[in-house]
């Protein structure tokens, strides 16, 4: 199978039906680009779920707020066609905005709730943007499954909401973070780290680490477990937009004061210069801070 | 072909992919049951534009109000069967509230702008709950098209604004209003009329006959036209809510100080005891205010 490249809705649902209309199953993996081996990993588990894997490379712009990094996003086609190629991809999609937004478009997904803290406190807006645009990929693609990294732990929340409130069509698979050796979480946004800042940033794994360490040993005060993060983060001079300890479920926070149950949530955002870098951990689930082995944990959430 | 009544989501699903995989197209035609003559109408045309029609019966809580009609909106399950078993109708979709509301549900369509005037100004989140529930039928049915009617012109311009939005494989089709023979639009709520307020409420289409009239012989005042129609409704003591001027398209609303162009969208929605109605025109457009022959003014939309 040769890979096929579509930059407007009508030959992407073409190419879309057309698959479909063979008796192949369609998987997706929504991207923004620039991909780096965590998305490759989406890409082969979704080639496990489904006979044929489409790849969109969009730079969502209702995703972004007026004083984000949507301008320097990075951006290499060549590059990311190149990888969909080797790893099997059969479709790519990467539309102008035009395509995704008519200049009257006036229509959002809102997922209420889940989007109040963690990113979505920092962030108006972005989930909307998210939850529509995933919304359309999903009409234009008509996937039986798509794929979504837990690095972005929120939107995964986000995306499975609607997906069951909306009554879509699709299966969501979860695939845990990839991670360099060194435990720093893949993110296309870490081309923005200096070498100095690079360094500094592995404070986010160690001080996660730090506190899935201090779960185990039985802490369970949230304050504490918070605090073990934020002391790795401040040592190394990042700036903490937030630590919080959520229901891995609803993401309500759990109270600063209070205890965390057999599981938890913790996730954070920290600032390195103005590079803005995510990560998280669930406190009580079998996880391992490493390079995961690619698709092997992957959890597949069935539609409503 | 016999009538298949559905229940639940997973069944209704079942039965929609079943007849799409045995290559017929689906139409849906989604009503809140009680069904009239201008519902069999929209049933009429879908079955002209598709090789099976689905009709979905719910009372969808979302669009209602704290202080509207919810629970005394009528329902008519038995006679609704009838009917359209009598219109070739294949698959009747009559769900609980809890097969399409979660009880955490939170996700929303939204479609700002057009929802600002006319009825959204009084019932607010009332388009929000239909977008919502539109999409969610769409997302179970698959259909090529959808039927509704000209005389919820909001609701109309909403759905087709959310298809083009969100990109939706669905050609929504626009059916003109029925009426009964004095020219009241055909309504569910018409059954909460006393016999007096019957009579009275042939104010609304003499009103907007009398706006026609006037257009036709070139008046575009908007303040002029407006009167003709808030004259009529004051005669017959019916209390209006509003009586509008619009771009058809936009739905911006034309200044009272200021004319209208080639066409206008006059609507209106007044209150007679407890009832309330709506209904509109587009001046300027070739319209009758008559019992429309069934289908034969039907426009199509094309999904962008």
């Amino acid at each position: 199978m040769s890979l096929e490249l579509c930059s407007t809705v009508s030959d992407f649902r073409d190419a879309c039906d057309a698959i479909r209309a063979s008796g192949r199953s369609l998987g997706l993996v929504p991207t923004m680009g620039a991909l780096h081996s965590g998305h490759m990993a989406l890409v082969d588990y979704a080639r496990q779920q489904a006979s044929s894997v489409a790849v969109s490379l969009f730079v969502n712009p209702t995703q972004f707020g007026p004083n984000e990094d949507l301008s320097r996003y990075p951006r290499d086609l060549a590059g990311d066609l190149e990888k969909c190629e080797a790893h099997g991809v059969s479709l790519i999609f990467a539309p102008p905005a035009s395509e995704m937004y008519a200049s009257d478009e006036s229509t959002r997904v809102v997922v209420r709730g889940l989007t109040d803290g963690l990113c979505g406190a920092a962030r108006p807006g972005h989930f909307d943007g998210v939850a529509t645009i995933v919304t359309k990929l999903f009409a234009v693609v008509g996937p039986s499954i798509a794929v979504f990294g837990r690095k972005d732990y929120q939107q995964l929340k986000v995306v499975q909401r609607l997906v069951r409130d909306l009554l879509l069509p699709v299966r969501i698979f979860a695939h845990p973070t990839v991670r360099e050796a060194d435990g720093l979480a893949l993110s296309s946004r870490n081309a923005y780290l200096t070498q100095e800042q690079r360094q500094r940033a592995r404070a986010i794994p160690r001080g996660l680490l730090r506190a899935m360490h201090s779960f185990a040993r039985g802490e369970r005060r949230a304050v504490v477990l918070r605090d073990s993060v934020r002391d790795e983060l401040g040592h190394a001079h990042l700036e903490a937009e937030y630590v919080t300890l959520a229901d891995p479920e609803s993401l309500a926070p759990v109270e600063l004061g209070g205890a965390v149950g057999s599981t938890a949530l913790l996730a954070l955002a920290a600032r390195i210069g103005s590079t803005r870098l995510i990560d998280n951990v669930v406190l009580g689930e079998e996880t391992a801070l490493s390079v995961s082995e690619e698709g092997s944990k992957a959890e597949g959430s069935e539609h409503a």
